[in-house]
């Protein structure tokens, strides 16, 4: 079973329109879930918002965000079945938020019973 | 509230590991949910698979692709309140799915009650 990880971040600090900050946020999470980068994208909207995606080894990591609010949704697909322990305080000390809600949405990877 | 949806798809057809095919299926998934492509990234790992994303307009379209099982995993998050009707319908024939598992993620983008 593979898990994904759906983070809303809230109060968090000018790193959500500093697409260099978030570049490096990001790698810094990805190196601490034990991933590695495959490819990367980011975008910058104006006038405000970010959203950065990287293809890693296990799946993907996508982050948008909202300066207006001090807000940001991070995702991180992970093949692995096991959450990083850890990740949730680790997010929120990188985008220096006041809170942080996270889930996990379980995706079953898998021919689903149906043959091939 | 912004919705993510999260579609489980199972029994695929053999576009999981051309890359135009899929290319094309986003782009008509994309504009069936009434997004615009701001930039895509897409990676074929080797020897199959196949991760695409768009930042679109409303934020994200992604899909990660294992033909080993017949499997896709597809995720569109967007800033819209209300889940595109036959979307679920839409996705099963672009990729020749035999079922799929669709659910909803619910997102709250906004300040989260912390004064900015």
């Amino acid at each position: 079973m593979a898990r994904q990880i759906v983070a809303d971040l809230y109060g968090c600090g000018p790193i959500l329109d500093d697409v260099e900050a978030l570049r490096e946020a990001a790698h810094t999470a990805i190196a601490y879930v034990g991933a590695e980068i495959v490819e990367e994208c980011v975008h910058k909207f104006e006038p405000i918002g970010v959203t950065y995606f990287a293809v890693i080894t296990t799946s993907h990591f996508s982050i948008h965000t909202w300066p207006e609010y001090g807000y940001a949704a991070v995702d991180i697909f992970s093949c692995s079945d096991t959450v990083v322990e850890g990740i949730q305080e680790k997010l929120k000390e990188l985008f220096g938020a006041k809170e942080i809600r996270l889930r996990e949405v379980e995706r079953e990877i898998s021919d689903g019973g149906h043959k091939r």
